[in-house]
């Protein structure tokens, strides 16, 4: 079995964003991080985003704001943001409490600097499958490995398990958009062994850990694990379990180093399209 | 087989909406009909539909503007409509003439009046499983038969074979907010029949004629046939040979007297909640 690293892919879009920032004058573009209260997952994606964005050559900043901070607050400080010409992309780290009304504020964010896809604007290009808008970066991480590796699309059985807005439901977009025959599953499906052994491509984002073993992969199935977690000896896993796949699936990618460290290069890339610097 | 007719859908609409109009004091809901053009499906639509929403007791006014007309001078008669306060809701005949950017037009519906889901917000909410926006009319109109019918679609294994924005995309979001385990079909799948013939539910919305037969269709399937074609003899057909599946298939809409006769039934509803007539 193959394994389908994430730092391949991700060094190839450093690349691409760095010959891009080459040709073009004046400061990089960059990054507003917008955070509410001090969510440890949130912390860690944040420095992990920051960190990664620097090495690009990108400028981010950071705004966090209190956990019980009212919405009328929060909304008058993202607008100002959000208007902000130096603020290229947007940021919005999620879930919001329970007091901000995230519908005003995916609302209200600029389609052109909403580099996470919540605007509904980019969510409805997604779902339309036009590709000028910004879809969520796990589910765009997705189809950069896949097409880094040459994993054709166009034709395969695709099964997607999950259907969050995050990653199941664009990404199932994103495949259909390739041409994929796609299946989504979910939490309701009836025997999703059967199901999922069937796919020629395999994504697991059910946010379930080790949930998907040799049982659901059919042989030389492509097989991408959206999910993290830690498993009962504190290692980072997947929903994948990894070791038990080996024998039937062709390709995987691994958790750690898989999709997770492709998400924030394409957060990179998308930023880099928000401010203008790429011609794609 | 039995025959999922959509009289008795549309007639238990029409109860609803008619129960909700009694209520309601004050001249009954009325929809805006858009065309551009004479394009005599648009026309026979809009005939159909004015007809049926006036069965309703329902109101409704055409405005049609010359094939030529400028983007800019349509947008700007669609806006003045669109303020109406009088103008509970809008149905624009797609699609438009080239010079007119329909994109902009979208944007600037009302989502509230948007009884056709056009709207990036719509589409966005359809796509998420939100229940409180409008799916286009279509789409609904299947879901109307099978709830009316008592097909049980939770855990049900459904393939919709078409990824049109204004059925197959929308449906099988539908349908996945139902909790069934959906596949989306089209032009570029390998095995359709294999794919079809593995269907409890299948979803015909391919735009073309006949092509599915009893090759395509399982052993006791649900069939629902959204497309409307005139065959070599004049007579309206659909997407399914509807003859050839009677053995296979326990349930099937006709065509004509299927999902196009709920179509305007559905219009009539969503204008009843573009109103606020109902509360449901």
């Amino acid at each position: 079995m193959i394994e389908l690293k994430g730092a391949a892919v991700s060094a190839q879009i450093k690349e691409q964003v760095q010959k891009a920032l080459a040709k073009r004058p004046g400061p990089p573009p960059k990054l507003a991080i917008i955070r509410v209260g001090e969510n440890p997952d949130d912390l860690s994606y944040e420095k992990g985003a920051r960190k990664k964005l620097e090495s690009f050559g990108l400028r981010s900043q950071s705004f966090s704001y209190p956990k019980q901070i009212s919405h009328a607050r929060f909304y008058e400080a993202f607008l100002q943001i959000n208007q902000d010409p130096d603020v290229d992309g947007i940021l919005l780290l999620l879930p919001l409490p329970a007091q901000i009304r995230f519908p005003e504020i995916a609302q209200a964010i600029d389609p052109k600097k909403d580099v996470d896809g919540i605007s509904p604007v980019n969510i409805a290009k997604v779902f339309a499958g036009e590709t000028d808008g910004f879809a969520p970066c796990t589910a765009e991480a997705v189809m950069e490995i896949l097409s880094h590796y040459g994993v054709e699309t166009a034709g395969k059985r695709a099964v997607v398990v999950g259907r969050s807005m995050v990653v199941g439901r664009p990404l199932s977009m994103l495949l259909l958009q390739q041409n994929a025959t796609v299946t989504i599953c979910h939490t309701r499906t009836r025997n999703l062994e059967l199901v999922c052994r069937d796919a020629e491509l395999l994504v697991a984002a059910a946010g379930q850990r080790k949930m998907l073993d040799e049982r659901y992969v059919g042989k030389d199935a492509v097989v991408v694990d959206v999910g993290i977690h830690v498993d009962q000896e504190g290692k980072l896993c997947g929903d994948v379990d990894f070791d038990r796949i080996r024998d039937c699936a062709s390709m995987a990618t691994p958790v750690p180093g898989g999709v997770g460290s492709v998400t924030t290069a394409v957060l990179a890339k998308h930023l880099m399209r928000a401010a203008g610097a790429f011609e794609e």
